[in-house]
């Protein structure tokens, strides 16, 4: 029964697409191969499901699709189970290797949209059988979408199904519709059997299943996702912020806006569009984010006459307004923030909080007459910055001054809050506050004249002092990778959403409905009492969950402290608490409940900022020596060094450190980055007494400059 | 010396393009024609100055553009002075009309960037000459950038210069610079002469010079920039709130969202960007929103491979996920909502603040398990719409419901606060709270199974009952509209970022030491005082203004209060008060400041909502006779008429009363329009006593439903 693909294809009419690989409406296939279990009621002599999906496609749970074709189960098909079937290994096999004398074992499975697509692109290293192995191997075959759909049906298969596939990232449909079956091809029973009720689903779901210390991407994707802190999106990159998450971002906007509107700013709202022209006008600047910013050129149908992009940061958005606006040395200082979204549509692998297209900011952007005054308000703010770390979300940073290779393009110079995640052993940019010096106001010409003209005298004009400074979202990230656990998120009592959960416990059958009463009003009377002295607490009085299963979701979900009352807690006059940070129990009498609770509160900050900082600061490693330098990195720790503020050395450090890293390891999940500048703390007697310039530098043996932390960063 | 304009081209080897007229990338050219007054320096020979730039550029002040060529003054020529010199009046006359025997008199200003247009575009009804007046006229010639500088430096007329012109809407150069003339050209002397002082200016520019009954467009534009509340932008359609309309937004922000949580929502955030297809996934809610879609096509260099829409409301941003997070009855009902911007790509005349291409905004969008429930919610959230205005803003609204034919696309039934803008005598509506029913669910498949099954029932699945309310910047236009006077804004108290200004009075030359100085120790004293009781309080010591302008100045801003301090106030021991919304001074005692001040500002609060309600009330006209209709839309009122509730009848109303309107106007300026339905408002005996179906329809005559509100509108 063999036959070239070729005879195949000319068969149904159908000729291959030549040389469209390259273009982007090809839409590329991929294939999943399943060995199912059949149902009772299914066809049993099928051996192989073979799914065809577009790449953008989830073909979600193997579970969720066995139940929607009617199987028991479905488990990924094996190398020698395809093979038994197709005659040639999974990475040969496609839809256009199935052949006439095999294909009553097979069930295939499309993508409804398959037929959709304008053109559909089959990868080159599959789609052979055993008989035309070399005819098609390594070729890309493309075909009409309608085509692909037309020779899927031609394959005569035992069943063929289409079924409609969630795009990546997007939730999968409850209940998944297959769709309407070709005339003549047999339908599986689908959509059979009860689904898990919500509750089943729910138990099923909860936990966290990767390990932090061993799956630390895993963990971190479930720990937001299941912690209900964000959700995936249908747009690459970009991400929902639940109201778990969001909350603590209005805790920082808070606290944050009142700071800084004691430091005379107000806020503002730009545009979000900035035009070409504006956007390029500072060279440096432009440099830095041209690769990232997307562009609008459509409105409805009508393409517009120039396109407009959309910001990614307000610098050259805002200072042609600054030039109009300050006209005199009393116009300043003049210091402006917003608080918005700006797009930088990166193409490097996006992460929740930390690296996304778009994020939640604030921007402040100042004039100042003098250099003075424009240093002294970017140590301010950065101390704010620190103290949003440090304070709120319980998360020690560094602060330091970026060297020139990482400082912000256009700017004069960039001090830095950097954190670090213990357990990727990478450093982290906190916030940043940059002084821009005079580049931006010689660009914009935002000049005042001389108020130390005297009457009468011409001085030349003063080009004004700028200061930017942002801190993002990313602020939630970095708390939830520090202080989260293998049993989900630990929120800092200041931030978190809920400070207090108080549950009924100890209620069994024999619980007479008096006690039960008696539990629920005491739960509710705490709650009251805790909410009245402004501590956020709330009852979880769900009848249809187990307390075992409420402490496990409040563990997952991160809320600070537990109240459990039951029958023995109100005969002792007290309830039990557990705290989620160090899991410590202990009574507190209803009597001192709010002022017990309350400290307890301010203890469990103060816990959590002082672990996470005796972490931070064993973690950081001072060392003179370049043959320490790479296994100190691979302890998962950040290089304190002597270095000379040369940038090619700075570019040597990360070139061999990546080097020497590739050498070393074994193990090959480790990280594989070399070491970047972090910043080069204030703080100079942190790591040694002696000046830097006693040191030579860790690389180059120059003369070091200053102590500086290099490391593996996000 | 006449000669064919092809064959002036051909002599310079110029081939105009023919039929790029409609292509995008032509750039159109506007000529402006004026007459110089020479300065003592400058050619006196020259009669006329011919300018020319791109469409999109403004070439500023006439008083600037002269400074900077070095001319004592411009005047727009008229036709009999462009006629002397060119031959042509200015309606024929362009730089292609421009022949040698008359260029000795010509000083030729040409916008820097043609040279770098691809194309550029010389108007039809331009270019001519005399003599070959039937030859070009009527015709539109497109010459290369590079041609067009060519043939202008050819024409060799007296002067020649280049001018950097900023983007229309773009704030002008401080000092724009000209751009390097070419070569054997003359080039006037620019940059002379001094720039007035920043304080001169500021007094020239200080007040507002449209009256607001006169000219109620150029009142609102000049109320908006000089009352410092807005900028223009160079992205038409998008304007920057500068921190004193902002801060307007921030306390209905922060009142509103202590409202929401009250009632249960909470804040999340969701992307700035939606997918195609999930944008599209609902049918009515796209038609009404697709012309107004933003998309992105472009990312750095990179072309995307499906444009990406920028969300023009979040209905379909959102619901995919709620289908997802709601699994049972008891994850509702689901309230969240957004504080964030959204885009809509309008491309009739933008308003600031009324009618603007991005706008900021609250979004709820909230899930319930009945229709009474979703319904309850409606209402709630209207009458927080209607507090904002009537309570914060001073704004009285009507509240009502939206008829079929202007509710919101896709939704069940729209509710909205209805306002009324007294100088134009149009309606605008306020803010809206739909009802969204159960459409949305049903397309996004968000259902729940029903509570009410019995155990082992089987009852089929519930669709949630949908909600979705928005309030936006619009707000604030609409609050300056109905308050504003002759001298600028007027701030109701609850919402001006400063609500007294204190200043010190009186002081002559004569006026000693000690005596300034106490005054300014009480200005002081009196601001701590009243900030310390919550009054936003501040006073101005500026040395460089008199008081008359420091009145005028914040008068002009709308700060309710002002309080005046000088010697014979310290002499009586009181403060000199001035309303800003009356203009009523009276002392208050020192003794009692604090009390008086504040009791005042409640007063000036409850006063302007009294005149602006009893203002509405008078022009809310009753009627129940056509004829009376469109004589009552001119008399600058809205119409509250027996309706049928019938749609074609609605558009009736509309076409008749514009075309009524048409015949009867006599001003030019008087507003056209045809009358919308604004609402049928709630409060059914607000106009007659009867119920509606007594009364016929006020248009055909049918039996009425409902007294409806129609009017012209924003």
């Amino acid at each position: 029964m063999s036959s070239s693909l070729e005879g195949r294809l000319a068969t149904l009419s159908i000729t291959p697409i030549e040389d469209k690989t390259d273009d982007g409406s090809v839409v590329e296939i991929k294939h999943y191969f399943f060995k199912p279990k059949p149902a009772a009621s299914s066809n049993s002599a099928i051996k192989l499901l073979v799914v065809l999906a577009e790449v953008s496609k989830d073909i979600g749970k193997a579970t969720a699709l066995a139940k929607q074709l009617g199987y028991k189960d479905l488990r990924a098909a094996d190398d020698g189970q395809v093979k038994d079937v197709l005659g040639v290994p999974k990475s040969q096999a496609s839809l256009l290797s199935i052949q006439a004398d095999h294909s009553q074992f097979i069930h295939l499975v499309a993508s409804s949209t398959l037929q959709t697509a304008h053109c559909v692109s089959f990868p080159n290293e599959k789609h052979s059988t055993e008989q035309d192995l070399d005819e098609i191997t390594g070729k890309t075959v493309v075909l009409k979408g309608t085509d692909a759909k037309r020779f899927a049906e031609s394959r005569e298969c035992a069943e063929f199904s289409e079924v409609e596939f969630a795009e990546r990232g997007e939730p999968q449909p409850a209940a998944p519709k297959a769709a309407a079956a070709p005339t003549a091809v047999k339908e599986p029973k689908a959509q059979q059997g009860k689904a898990r009720t919500a509750e089943e689903e729910e138990i099923h779901e909860l936990g966290i299943h990767a390990k932090k210390l061993e799956d630390f991407p895993g963990w971190y994707q479930q720990v937001l996702i299941k912690g209900d802190m964000i959700d995936y999106y249908s747009v690459s990159g970009c991400y929902i912020l639940k109201p778990w998450s969001y909350g603590i971002w209005e805790v920082i906007q808070r606290w944050f806006d009142d700071q800084i509107k004691l430091l005379g700013c107000s806020n503002c709202s730009f545009p979000l569009f900035v035009s070409q022209r504006v956007l390029e006008k500072e060279k440096d600047h432009i440099e830095g984010f041209a690769p990232e910013v997307a562009w609008v050129t459509r409105a409805g149908s009508t393409d517009l006459e120039e396109p407009i992009a959309i910001r990614p940061t307000s610098e050259t958005v805002m200072y042609p307004y600054y030039a109009k606006w300050i006209r005199s040395h009393r116009d300043l200082p003049l210091k402006l923030n917003q608080w918005n979204s700006v797009v930088r549509w990166e193409f490097k692998t996006p992460q929740p909080f930390l690296r996304t297209r778009e994020f939640l900011w604030q921007e402040g952007h100042t004039a100042h007459l003098t250099k003075s005054e424009a240093d002294e308000e970017v140590t301010d703010i950065l101390d704010l910055y620190r103290r949003v770390y440090e304070e709120l979300l319980a998360v020690p940073v560094i602060p330091g001054i970026k060297t020139e290779k990482e400082k912000f393009a256009g700017g004069l110079y960039t001090t830095t809050v950097e954190g670090f995640i213990p357990a990727s052993g990478r450093g982290i940019q906190g916030g940043t506050s940059h002084c821009l010096g005079q580049n931006f106001s010689k660009m914009f010409n935002i000049v005042v004249q001389d108020p130390s003209a005297k009457e009468g005298q011409e001085l030349p004009p003063i080009h004004v002092w700028q200061n930017s400074w942002g801190l993002s979202t990313r602020t939630i990230g970095v708390m939830v990778m520090v202080h989260g656990d293998d049993k989900g998120l630990v929120m800092p009592p200041r931030v978190a959403q809920l400070q207090v959960i108080v549950l009924g416990v100890g209620i069994t059958v024999k619980t007479d409905a008096e006690m039960r009463q008696k539990i629920n009003d005491k739960c509710k009377e705490v709650v009251k009492q805790l909410r009245a002295a402004g501590i956020k607490a709330q009852v979880d009085d769900r009848d249809t969950h187990t307390p075992g299963f409420k402490f496990a979701d409040w563990e997952l979900r991160g809320v600070p402290l537990r109240l459990e009352i039951g029958p023995k807690d109100l005969a002792s006059g007290s309830a039990f608490s557990a705290r989620r940070d160090t899991g410590v129990k202990a009574p507190i009498p209803f009597d001192s409940l709010v002022k017990d609770v309350s400290a307890l509160l301010d203890q469990i900050q103060s816990d959590m900022f002082t672990r996470a900082k005796k972490t931070f600061d064993e973690r950081v490693i001072f060392l003179t020596e370049w043959k320490d330098f790479v296994p100190t990195l691979n302890k998962g720790c950040i290089c304190a060094v002597p270095w000379c503020d040369v940038e090619a050395c700075e570019d040597a450090i990360k070139k061999k450190s990546a080097e020497e890293t590739a050498e070393a390891v074994v193990d090959e999940r480790a990280p594989s980055a070399g070491a970047k500048s972090l910043c080069i703390p204030f703080d100079k007697k942190r790591f040694t007494d002696k000046p830097a310039s006693e040191y030579k530098c860790v690389k180059c043996g120059q003369q070091a400059k200053h102590i500086t932390l290099f490391g593996r960063s996000y």
